[in-house]
């Protein structure tokens, strides 16, 4: 059984100051009246807290607009929540691009940037990239570094709680690697590791094709498919960060690597070769023997993959992203498919966001980050068995 | 965003009775001095909580016990929680048996019943089972019918909410069931239908296998086997209550089905027939050669259905459970096979409770639904996103 303590009124502090703020975001510059009505709190707490939230910087009283002035005495005073009180980056760091988008304390993006690198890169050349990214783009944006209040990052492989990369087969030199610890040396924030599959996810759900269901399994299919689950609303990263690897699974049969799985010759493709992926696809439309066998065995472990992971999960929805999803008869397929196998078929979707799923979701993990400490309610007063 | 609402007095209020309940319960006979050191709170609070759970009968004081009285005036009055100001039953319904558990509030179990059913009986049969299985345990152990609480309920198949059965294969005139329904007309309390993979999970974490892991994978091993899986220790049911429900996987392939996977001849085996499945092992333990070959098939296929699940969840531990279990060579081969191919190996561990998982994880979801009554803090504090 977990500590619960007994009643604590700097907790319901906390509740007040929490549920104050979330009003502040909500509403167009309310008045002092204005959140009495919206939180149900008595009119000497908001005044307390809002004072409290002034002088942190994150609340400003708005200046009076022209011509408001009421009949009689001075028009009431308008607040507003400071998104420029602070700044946020998300950073995809993938196999040929490293990517950055930069928002305010709202979320809302007001920059973005990105650079090629070879799929080759070693890491210290892919992490230079990733730096360079930032620094051209908060230059350009105007925002100094020191105002970054957390900074997300989305990468492949399984990454381990303190942003240490435990498998990363996908980019050189990245098993192993402390990349936490190394982009923490360019902030004075915190910055937050997550496998790439898992950002788009939380991506999708913020903004994307999943923002009606809380239980969503997001695959960003290619060659060796990776994934990423919602649970309630929440990430699932498993015990140890491996949750929704499912590209593995094929091993235990006796079927084509993923090497071979697209292949047309006898030489096996690159997994991140994308162009050649897509040259079998454009032969396949085209009629080729070979590349319409081959696309049928890419489609057909895509489906396998992908109900293993509804049938393990039961989502609501599944967002396919990634390039392959971009390709076309993958949807349909899968589609047809799982509501052949799944007892309980799920709605499938393409990702909405493509490319930026992934920073996008980094994004979205560093304002999570900031929200927990404006708005931390949940975790202190949450008794669990 | 969810709704959050300023400060609750009467929040406060419920959450220092459930603190005083939950001291309460894990005390021995403690005094409101005791109370009041482990809580934290102060003796005014304590005292009218304490009264408050006097007057609804969850909480008595103790009769002094003889040469306790002290030197001097009387010596200090003794509470303890009353597990018996009500009753808890846990039912399983299965294809062979029908079985329950009974337990005070306390959840320690008081008395056990169970009756054969044929694997071909129609649902009402078995429900007249269920209900005969559990009039005997009461009378049995003198347990008046309306003094139960909760009643849980452990069946195969996917269960509904409510209680309904949306697809139940496994047992005759089991799809579209309103098992809930049924059984809420022979008590007075709440009936709650879980999966029973599900409720088998629920109970190695409680008292079996999986007491040191929140994040279990347990496997109701058979010829077509399910799942159910806990996640920071709180079951997951997936959208459609269809989790784990990994069975149909092999159909995407083109593996054998059930009925031929462990069959030594052309005839298929019943999915149900353990004995002619124990048979065909026990065969194969005489290097029999076509039973050798049907168990390294049944392995083979148990070893991809719980990699899937593994790869998709990540759990901490398997728990392997159901008739399976029990046969030799199944799980030696299972965690060989786990270890190499997924990329962060569970542990393998066989069910602690065998036969009576399913029955023991209803009972405690039959208690959890009374403690949620009790100590109903979580649900009203928790502000979700």
């Amino acid at each position: 059984m977990g500590q619960l303590t007994g009643g604590d009124p700097s907790l319901l502090r906390r509740i007040n100051s929490a549920v104050v703020l979330r009003a502040l975001r909500g509403a167009q510059s309310p008045t002092l009246t204005d959140l009495t009505r919206v939180t149900g709190l008595s009119r000497p707490t908001v005044e307390g807290v809002v004072e409290g939230l002034v002088n942190t910087g994150l609340v400003v009283e708005e200046p009076a607009a022209e011509g408001s002035a009421r009949r009689q005495g001075r028009p009431a005073r308008r607040y507003r929540f400071r998104a420029e009180a602070g700044y946020l980056l998300g950073i995809e760091i993938g196999s040929h691009r490293v990517s950055a988008l930069l928002s305010g304390l709202d979320g809302r993006i007001i920059g973005a940037g990105s650079k090629e690198v070879s799929e080759s890169a070693p890491s210290d050349e892919r992490l230079d990239k990733a730096r360079a990214t930032v620094a051209d783009l908060l230059r350009r944006a105007g925002v100094p570094r020191d105002s970054l209040r957390a900074v997300g990052v989305g990468s492949p492989g399984i990454v381990e709680a303190d942003g240490r990369v435990r498998l990363g087969t996908a980019l050189p030199g990245w098993t192993g690697l402390a990349l936490g610890e190394r982009l923490r040396r360019s902030f004075r924030c915190p910055v937050l590791v997550e496998n790439d599959a898992n950002a788009a996810a939380v991506a999708e759900h913020w903004k994307g094709s999943a923002t009606d269901s809380d239980d969503v399994v997001f695959v960003l299919a290619g060659l060796s498919p990776g994934a990423g689950s919602l649970i309630g609303g929440r990430l699932h990263r498993g015990f140890g960060g491996a949750a929704g690897e499912i590209g593995a699974l094929h091993l235990l049969g006796r079927g084509a690597t993923p090497e071979t799985l697209l292949s047309t010759t006898d030489e096996p493709l690159h997994p991140l070769d994308e162009k050649a992926v897509a040259e079998v696809f454009a032969l396949a439309r085209e009629g080729d023997e070979h590349a319409v066998a081959a696309v049928e065995r890419f489609i057909q472990r895509l489906v396998h993959d992908v109900a293993a992971l509804v049938l393990a999960m039961d989502p609501e929805l599944v967002v396919v992203g990634g390039w392959a999803a971009g390709l076309d008869g993958v949807l349909e397929p899968l589609r047809r498919e799982l509501e052949r196998y799944c007892l309980r078929p799920p709605r499938v979707a393409q990702s909405l966001l493509g490319e930026a799923a992934v920073a996008t979701g980094a994004l979205r993990l560093a304002l999570d980050h900031v929200e927990e400490q404006l708005f931390a309610v949940e975790k202190t007063v949450t008794a669990r068995r």
